[in-house]
């Protein structure tokens, strides 16, 4: 690009700041992150996940009367429109991929919605379409799940909050209280995290004053990839793919062999433990059984094995190791850890769609043509 | 961002390289562009709409019978599953914006199409997968438009091209050369233009290993931003508010002490005229008619005021400006011109995500926490 000043950005823009956020930060050196000015593992052990969505979306966390009208808020943006619940079947039946199915449910619910573009949008629409994308996900999750293997979803529950409500959608049974709050600190730890490839998505597409839905919808799609939350349940088949403790070495010096990736471990910011991972660890003791044990051998040999075979390269388990095991152990089925993930982190990604909306800068990098030689230009007829 | 050496970019990352590309570069200052090796203008002039779609995914002009060959894959493709067939009513029902209901669309067919991700998939599935949604929008487009009006969509036609078929499916009568002609050269104009926010945000998507479908719904949504390809129909709406020619003056004075962007004029990359703009132009004149006429006034005019109101910045028509008129005089409604961009730039998409898709570094930058003071890390109990 003949520009007059060229920056070279690092591959995968890795440590360039695109933008300012009020939303939190990540300390990759300090193994830390935050929620705006808290903690966000100290809001997972104290809070709830409507308490945290609030935040991000207010700025600040709710009093009991607000979180009480915020609920209420929530529970009623759960009922979706009667012809998307019609379409539901058909969309259901269109994969075995449940992320594909809710990205075309999200889209009609957008389009049924008729959400303006952000560029022309008041901020009480924005924020009332990112509260209506948020609300849905569980909802359409769960529904699409039961039609999936052949059952017909079953209707919220207004006494619940999200994530016992999303367990009893999918199961027909109130979960025990343990199983519903491991589930409600994964999905309060998953919320925000940086400029992850889902959420700086969801800024580039709203920089052009897209829609809140063609944000939403698009940031739900880098979540395909195994390399931004589509790992979780590729963890959990590593765990089955090594089957035993003993068997581990083996398994890890052949991977590093063959230059596989070893999914559940590394993290492109962290350089310490990966907080969450270190929560989702205890979470997943305190439910306890035998995969906890032995996702915590598999760990400590892999860290061991690579730090004999590829010293200085600081390897920890990531988010979606001990996800997956918080998830196994909660009864969510494998399909299913992907899209739990996208109800979690959707609401990261209408905060930021909200605070993007207020920037009126396109997002709109260069590239460098590194093809054969391009001819001089043509001079057009004038 | 805590990170050792965070490195601020520029506003929307403006002139911030990225990646490497050999699928053709913007050289702003010049007013020049191409696709691979080959000045784009001077493709539009000579070549088919499949002949460069071909370029772009083969990195070479085909021969005639590669072209001819190509064209039967392209014709075949226009077939869409039956169930995807079914649910288009509906999907045309839930909106009045075209694009919304081609995303929920296209997000069904690349569900049905079950598109594995690409970090898993092999080259020739990629390409297939490209393939099939490149030659689906059109078909999407028309057939989705056609149940708006309250019709039936149209049978593809095998004989015709790309831009003659688009045209006959909306229309259900065969253009004339010249309007099929204008439209194909529109087309070819549009395919690909640097690192524009609808296909970094295919990139970015694809970066995680996404599919090919989740990549291509992502970039759409950005094109329903006013910002980026949401204009052509608002250049010509301004038109119309202006009304005459002798208003010009009084109205872009008014736009411009009001701070209001004039659409269709200006673009982040060119210094000079944008070289589609100066060859749509071209176009519109050998169509002719008042229109045509009128727009060239607003021009001069508007770029005059500027000159008087701004000095030294210079702004110019863009794309959209007689892209816009180009597809007036070539009967299209308003309401698709932004979807007939779409139809064009899907092909670019496409290239660029085969592109990305063998590149293994994901794309996440980092943002400046710009909050609330917040606390140390909490040690978490080990």
């Amino acid at each position: 690009m003949s520009e007059a000043h060229p920056l070279q950005a690092p591959r995968g823009l890795k440590g360039v700041v695109v933008a300012d956020t009020e939303l939190g930060d990540v300390r990759g050196l300090e193994g830390f992150y935050h929620y705006r000015q808290y903690s966000a593992p100290e809001l997972a052990a104290t809070r709830t996940f409507e308490d945290v969505w609030y935040l991000l979306f207010e700025g600040r966390l709710p009093s009991l009367a607000e979180r009480d009208a915020f609920t209420r808020e929530v529970v009623a943006l759960r009922e979706l429109p009667p012809s998307l619940v019609e379409l539901l079947p058909a969309i259901a039946r269109s994969t075995n991929v449940p992320l594909a199915g809710l990205r075309t449910a999200l889209s009609q619910l957008a389009a049924l919605e008729d959400m303006p573009p952000t560029y022309d949008a008041d901020d009480a629409t924005i924020h009332a379409n990112a509260m209506r994308m948020a609300a849905a996900v569980p909802v359409l999750i769960a529904a699409l799940h039961r039609y999936s293997i052949g059952k017909t979803p079953i209707a919220p529950r207004p006494d619940l909050a999200t994530a016992a409500n999303y367990l009893y959608m999918i199961e027909g049974d109130e979960p025990d209280s343990d199983r519903a709050r491991a589930i409600e600190q994964y999905l309060i730890l998953g919320i925000d995290h940086g400029f992850n490839a889902s959420t700086f998505t969801a800024r580039v597409v709203t920089s052009t004053g897209a829609d809140v839905g063609s944000a939403v919808v698009a940031a739900l799609g880098s979540l395909s990839g195994p390399l931004h939350g589509g790992a979780p349940s590729r963890a959990l088949d590593t765990l089955d793919a090594i089957g035993t403790p003993e068997n581990t070495d083996f398994w890890v010096r052949q991977a590093i062999a063959n230059g596989d990736r070893i999914m559940g471990f590394g993290h492109p910011v962290y350089r310490t433990a990966d907080p969450r991972s270190v929560m989702l660890h205890e979470i997943a003791e305190s439910l306890g059984g035998p995969l906890v044990d032995f996702a915590g051998q598999v760990e400590g040999t892999v860290e061991k094995v690579l730090a004999e075979l590829k010293p200085g390269r600081e390897l920890h388990t990531n988010v979606e190791y001990y996800a997956g095991v918080v998830m196994e152990l909660c009864g969510l089925p494998r399909s299913l850890f992907t899209p739990t993930f996208a109800a979690s982190r959707v609401v990261g990604w209408c905060a930021q769609i909200i605070e993007q909306s207020h920037d009126t800068a396109i997002i709109r990098p260069s590239a460098r043509y590194v093809g054969p030689p391009a001819p001089q230009p043509v001079p057009l007829p004038s």
